[in-house]
């Protein structure tokens, strides 16, 4: 059994009206109606349960820390997060479930399988939040993540599960595979079950959403919904969609003669990384065009002529990066030796990156925005803030947005 | 002040390493050090300060709340969540905030900005986790939302805020605007400085990304890195980008010689949404061709010949939906209007979706998907999940990652 944060908490008073729907699931459960005081709240120094043996991979851990943080240019006394919280631990006590028989690779008893610890994410939506927000904290075991020997770590997305039976089956092999649990539920009944079939069942869980919701209801004084949510179709989202059509039209230098309707143009010499970055962009709801740099070819006059240059990016990259990635490309495409030399061959690509660096001298209101060893969302986070700090000429540099 | 739900929690022993950047902050804050006991952890029921009324609205919400639930078909007794969750009550005392003067289109002073409710999203990253957090969390609020009179909601991004300076100006701010503060950071020290100054200046604030970390380092056995993480570019970030090339390569047709190397093939009519389908399942990582279905025009012989036919996905709309789509498109794109009324006339429109009907039930195996007032989101989760169905042939059906 695993010690478990405080993250979800019990709603006292539930809305008589959803008593129907929960003594259902108490019924699907086998559950004896608990009393919502039984869960224990306290801090793991004083816990009578043993506390989870962090020191773990330790050496290899500071070993890694110390590396990453010399590469990361940060002073090495930065410490690593203590973790004395507060944690609910599940009863010891309560009937083991009963587990249904599924005959599934992921349910395996092979003993590479058995090594493997499972992260159960159950959503009533899409599921895309929860497993940005795992992701995002997976990101910080990376040390341990990298170390497939060590423990691989298996991530399972149910997403869409509104219904008590598809909850319940999912629960009870969360219980055989001794899973974390992570979900969100809009439904409080659901997530009220969610949370005391995890309590009986020794399952460690976590209600990701909750807070911030709970914290946003309290601050507009409005109660949330409670209803799975559809992803509202407005005029934001009609324009996300415009934006990605937009985009995929002015890929690569594409119809030049629309630059002007652009939000905002990238400009940089092949396998830079303009169209992912571009696409990415797209999706967030900007009209992204992007315009590639080709040693002796005029960039189109389209692009200086518009009266917003503030808007248009330049990338840059380091040139042995630039030249790896040709490489790979020119293989994938299949060219053949000549061409690949022409395209590929260090020296001209650090004369192209040059000729780039020129142009972007020419023009000071570019924007120019290193792309080496960051992932597009990275970068597009740049491009974004820079975009917004830019229209909005503040000294506050968020990104705002009304709802 | 606001109620605030317990979900951040004090680490009560700090790693004396960290002392320096802490106490270096504290200057920042001129925040006296403070007990970590001092912050009151109280149920609502049990609150001294008052309850936030969470009757504003509520007829209306009420009204909004029976039509969206029958519209969705389910039954009304359905209750709305509760919200006697245990909260953290930022202690009255402290000495106001020297607030920075900001000379800011989001700070002015302006009667119609002054209505506005104000969420502060601080991130040492991109801040993408966040975003997403709070729109989802946010769509339980449409009713309310959707009444702009009634209070708009204004919401602002502060990504890669990895200095206490940053902070510090963004805390202030903050507690000017009354805002309510939702954060993420890797670094423990910036966290709890954060949490501290967020209960002197009597800002609500959650730490949203903590709980999910708590609870997978308890799980793992390990502690957080604590260092603000670089999105990985490992191997699956790499076939990310290969992905949307792929399938910008590969929209509207282009290239049928090349289906077989799709992970999934999209065949839908003009104006389904397979454009933007396409590319949303790209930047989760699956190379997608798709494929117009035009009256009179065969469909490619290769979509037939590939192995995998249960990888095709057949795309279907509400006709009406479609027409209005068509009509918008054949605006946007200035048709004349004999070829307005061919593209867009209803009852083409009808019998081209009954042409595709007929390709759907030719190909038994291809699953059909309906996008009628859903967002790409959605549908999205959708084919993704019979995509990991079909490929794995469980009886769970998730969709699993390895780490």
């Amino acid at each position: 059994m695993h010690a478990v944060p405080k993250a979800t908490s019990t709603a006292e008073n539930p809305n008589p009206s959803s008593s129907l729907s929960r003594a259902n699931l108490r019924d699907r459960l086998d559950v004896i109606p608990s009393d919502p005081t039984s869960s224990s709240t306290v801090t793991a120094a004083s816990s009578t349960i043993p506390k989870p043996n962090l020191s773990k991979g330790s050496a290899q851990l500071n070993r890694w820390f110390r590396a990453r943080t010399i590469r990361s240019g940060r002073r090495l006394e930065r410490p690593v997060q203590t973790n004395n919280q507060e944690i609910t631990i599940p009863p010891a006590s309560g009937s083991p479930p009963r587990v249904v028989e599924v005959s599934d690779d992921i349910l395996s008893s092979e003993e590479d399988d058995a090594k493997k610890k499972k992260i159960y994410m159950v959503s009533d939506g899409t599921g895309w939040t929860l497993e940005h927000t795992v992701n995002a904290s997976l990101g910080q075991f990376e040390h341990y993540l990298a170390d497939y020997k060590a423990c691989a770590v298996k991530t399972h997305l149910f997403s869409g599960i509104d219904n008590p039976k598809s909850l319940v089956d999912i629960l009870k092999q969360a219980a055989k595979d001794d899973a974390l649990l992570l979900y969100t539920h809009a439904d409080s009944s659901m997530s009220e079950s969610t949370k005391q079939a995890c309590q009986l069942w020794g399952v460690p869980s976590v209600d990701v959403l909750s807070p911030t919701t709970v914290a946003i209801a309290s601050y507009l004084g409005v109660q949330p919904s409670g209803i799975s949510r559809n992803i509202p179709l407005g005029e934001e989202y009609f324009r996300r969609i415009e934006a990605i059509e937009f985009t995929i039209k002015h890929d690569d230098g594409a119809f030049p003669q629309y630059l002007h309707r652009a939000d905002i143009v990238l400009v940089a010499v092949s396998r830079t990384g303009k169209t992912p970055l571009s696409i990415y962009l797209a999706q967030k709801g900007y009209k992204v065009a992007n315009v590639p740099i080709v040693m002796g070819v005029n960039l189109p006059k389209t692009l200086f002529e518009m009266d917003h240059q503030e808007k248009v990016f330049g990338l840059t990259i380091n040139p042995t990066v630039l030249h790896t990635n040709r490489t790979a490309r020119a293989k994938a495409l299949g060219f053949d030796h000549a061409m690949q030399i022409t395209y590929s061959e260090m020296d001209h690509v650090r004369r192209e990156l040059e000729f780039a660096g020129k142009i972007y001298a020419k023009n000071p209101s570019w924007p120019v925005v290193g792309m080496t060893g960051k992932a597009i969302e990275e970068t597009a986070a740049v491009v974004v803030r820079i975009y917004h700090e830019k229209k909005r000429k503040c000294s506050m540099p968020s990104i705002s947005k009304r709802y």
